[in-house]
């Protein structure tokens, strides 16, 4: 299975400590990698096709302290396309003038939908697929950027398409908002004043974020598997829909 | 002035000897960097709002073999648009299943064409602007990815209205081909067997391309100014549109 990690803030953050707990996990998931980061409207958007556990690109991504409002990162384990870099999630296109990313973790079964419009894959993955299908339905249902309510729910009525076509636990963001979709393994973790300790779950590794934090400072996790053992992490239904803005959940 | 640098080749090859000897002229370049390197339909797209000279990511590219048939590369100063991430050079998009990089040099004026399809700019640049137009216009032009010599032919009506706005020495490729256009600065260099030893133009490295290459081996380096001192440097004429796939020059 692969694995997802999301990251919304309030303030722009460092994943430094969460993509290494990922990472540690790059073991069993050693088709490639990718994590991208909102600045601003801005995008840096780093993909291998080697193991996160290995590849230079990871290690930078771990030491070099990027600070983002919004991060979507993904570690492969290949089920449908070739380990290939176009088949490296998060995808990116562009919509309304803005970037949009999204990451998948699962299988559709029979998903060949009619691809009419300007977003077409350019690699084999059903993943990619869905992306390309997504953003086609959101500019048909919309003619310029809409708020995030309106978003939230238009994807309210597209998920769930592709939901019926298997397992989709996804991640997307536009820089404005982090859409998440539950169906077998999605959890996420708020984390706010008072910051205290926590430890990876699969390393040792703990940092205190009291350390790192000012008072005001909100950030959302969101993660496949629980990433530290000691935060209250909760699990998503299948076919739930949250939405993160400014580090808290603005919508269930 | 931004330094724009290209790479186009037969066999995937490194660029760290020309990203090099590029990123020796960021100390007045010193408003961003980005670079783009095809891998088959694949993609990587490094950007960085900071210094070629002090990027931890400008770094990597110097020291991590990235192998590549198709390379964009840019140093920036800005003249339109702040200097943000979302402003960095290259531009990315897909049309046809196909991603497309951009980068370009010099300034348009008065050019605010009118952008009623799928390709908007998430920045402020005039840069940015006309690769939207030339997404849009190739695309209104083709019904799907055409050959290589149709698509110069459509780009050789339509880079001319973008040179008519003001200098325009450009980069483009979607990882089949290398298009250049010059206008006031740009060069190229076509390297082959027998190879032999180069020093670059600002630094005391230098390389023996003997002992990296087989006698099949095709490069061509398109860049702003020469990056070496001892090669058969070639400068383009202005308006000069030119072609290169497979590491060679393929159309006047």
């Amino acid at each position: 299975m692969c694995q997802l990690m999301g990251m919304n803030a309030n303030v722009p953050t460092d994943v430094m400590f969460s993509f290494t707990g990922l990472a540690t996990r790059a073991d069993e998931h050693k088709d490639g990698f990718g994590i991208a980061f909102f600045e601003g409207r801005g995008l840096r958007h780093f993909v291998d096709h080697h193991s996160a556990r290995h590849s230079p690109l990871a290690e930078l991504v771990k030491r070099y302290p990027i600070k983002s409002d919004h991060v979507i990162a993904h570690i492969r384990k290949a089920t449908q396309g070739v380990i290939s870099l176009e088949n490296t999630h998060p995808f990116q296109r562009e919509l309304w003038g803005r970037y949009w990313v999204m990451a998948h973790n699962g299988d559709l079964k029979n998903f060949h939908p009619r691809l009419h419009a300007a977003f077409q894959p350019v690699g084999q993955t059903d993943s990619e697929r869905a992306f390309c299908w997504l953003m086609q339905e959101l500019a048909k249902a919309h003619c310029r950027v809409p708020s995030v309510a309106e978003l939230t729910h238009t994807l309210s009525e597209l998920l769930p398409q592709l939901h019926s076509h298997g397992t989709f636990n996804m991640l997307l963001s536009n820089g404005e908002a982090l859409w998440a979709h539950g169906s077998t393994h999605l959890h996420y973790l708020l984390r706010r004043h008072p910051f205290g300790r926590a430890q990876l779950q699969d390393d040792d590794v703990s940092v205190d974020f009291a350390q790192h934090t000012t008072t005001q400072d909100r950030v959302a996790v969101i993660a496949t598997e629980p990433l530290t053992r000691d935060e209250p992490w909760v699990a998503f239904a299948p076919g739930e829909l949250k939405v993160f803005v400014g580090g808290e959940l603005v919508a269930d």
